[in-house]
């Protein structure tokens, strides 16, 4: 399977205050994120738009991974930039500013050569932008897909139409209640599934990761970590890890969904541990390795004592 | 081993209401939520205090069990009586009011009988009772302990002295933070961990519970419900899985304390599906294994696939 993974979504310059610190116009975006994640599984083909600000050093950490950015359109102006603080709690944060410069005139239009993608992950961005993505890879065997509350509230039909051509809907838990207009896990997701995708992978931060399709579930705690600098692209990098698994081994079936929530956790770990995607540069694969036995020592039942 | 597990914490009326109805004056309190819990896996002794309001109806699920009453006092006045209302998120509630009637003038004072307990819950009360208790059982071979934000605001020296004695300190996740000054689960524990008990055990509702030693760690997501009606006593619940198994098994290791995380939750899974004690009443061995063997299965690894 060399098809690449396919991802559409933001690359941006992000600044970012946590109680560990202040970074100013760093890399930042869910396509950012995500590609990174993902390229420790598999090669990724990035389709986003960025201005003419976005230097060389923006692109290093892409061009020093399996990452395609034959997608990534330079149109004159700047490129989108997001600010945001987040207090004590990692699972709480406030946007300070949104400036989409270029990103509010992009129209994802994908390179001939990105046609044939096979698996394909739809970035949290308007829906109707996610729509045009799919209408241009008629080989897609798997569809991934992200949204958030502002999407939800102002353009839920066009995310309903979106979300009835995805398999897997990854979604934060507070999202999942509002769009479901229920606040039940298991009731929210039934009525999600209801709708389109045959899985949902319910976000939920520091706490880990809900996997729900027809009456099966997978509930994986995120790992504990000493350090938790910044959670800025935490979904994102899981996705990464989520979708790179399922690319790499182009496996759908239910053992493989729940090794892809575990592979989604792990790199949702090495995002949070730094600023901006650091955290995300330069992983050997014995690191990575390692991240996943401390989850499964963590997680693991050891001798089971019946009542 | 049929040394009974000693229980001291209180016995109460609630007056609860959340999403999906309101009950009155119903039973509530630590000892009585932990008491039933535990029941199931070993026989438990209760130090508590009523009210001459406190009836036979009162006392029937006590008796259905192997629930020794001996140390249940019965004081002129009015039992104790708490109110609170639940929104949408059940990890969230607001008490309205907090009648302390004849528990402002408790004094623990352990029946004769009771002084050779072994395994002993210190539910979430003053903590210079909860030391008055512990002088009461010189052959104490495992103590576990509540606290909450009260205590720790108004009575943290007298808290310390009792973290001090016992073996297992089991808390809300907020309340850890707020403990240890530190909002990280990991640091936080270690902390706690400096100042007393071998273990900590982070109740995180709905999320789920996190079991920290030493350099070890076990995390465990609670099960996913179709229905949560009441949240109320929830944690005592799972304290009385937690102690119920470690005094079953008269066990003290990591392996036993693993499963004993285990076995709390399933019984804090039984508790919330129905309003007061109703979801600790009348349960069978084989509805008990089998939620064990439901939370088994949506937290199960499955088949690996290394990266």
């Amino acid at each position: 399977m060399n098809n690449p993974l396919l991802v559409v979504g933001s690359v941006a310059l992000d600044t970012v205050e946590t109680p560990f610190g202040r970074k100013e116009e760093v890399l930042g975006g869910s396509a950012s994120y995500f590609s990174l994640a993902a390229s420790y599984f598999h090669p990724v083909r990035v389709v986003a738009i960025v201005g003419t600000d976005f230097g060389p050093t923006h692109r290093k950490p892409f061009r020093d991974r399996p990452i395609d950015l034959e997608g990534l359109v330079v149109a004159s102006g700047k490129t989108f930039r997001w600010g945001g603080v987040y207090g004590q709690d990692p699972n709480e944060r406030e946007t300070l500013f949104t400036e989409l410069n270029v990103f509010e005139h992009f129209r994802p239009e994908l390179p001939p050569g990105y046609r044939d993608s096979q698996f394909i992950f739809l970035g949290n961005i308007d829906p109707a932008l996610q729509s045009i993505v799919l209408d241009q890879v008629p080989d897609r065997r798997f569809v991934g897909c992200d949204t958030m509350n502002f999407w939800i509230q102002s353009q839920i039909d066009s995310l309903k139409k979106t979300m009835a051509r995805v398999d897997a809907l990854l979604i934060n838990d507070q999202e999942l209640y509002q769009l479901a207009g229920k606040r039940n896990l298991l009731r929210a997701a039934g009525i999600v599934l209801g709708s389109g995708p045959r899985l949902v992978v319910v976000k939920r931060g520091e706490f880990g990761a809900v996997l729900v399709s027809g009456d099966q579930r997978f509930l994986l705690p995120a790992l504990a970590l000493d350090k938790v600098q910044d959670p800025t692209g935490a979904g994102d990098s899981f996705a990464g890890g989520f979708m790179g698994h399922l690319a790499r081994t182009g496996e759908l079936g239910w053992e493989t969904f729940r090794q892809a929530v575990i592979w989604g956790t792990v790199m949702a770990s090495f995002c949070v541990e730094s600023f901006s995607v650091d955290g995300l540069i330069g992983l050997g694969e014995e690191t990575i390795r390692k991240r996943y036995q401390e989850l499964r020592d963590s997680t693991r039942w050891g001798r089971e004592e019946p009542i």
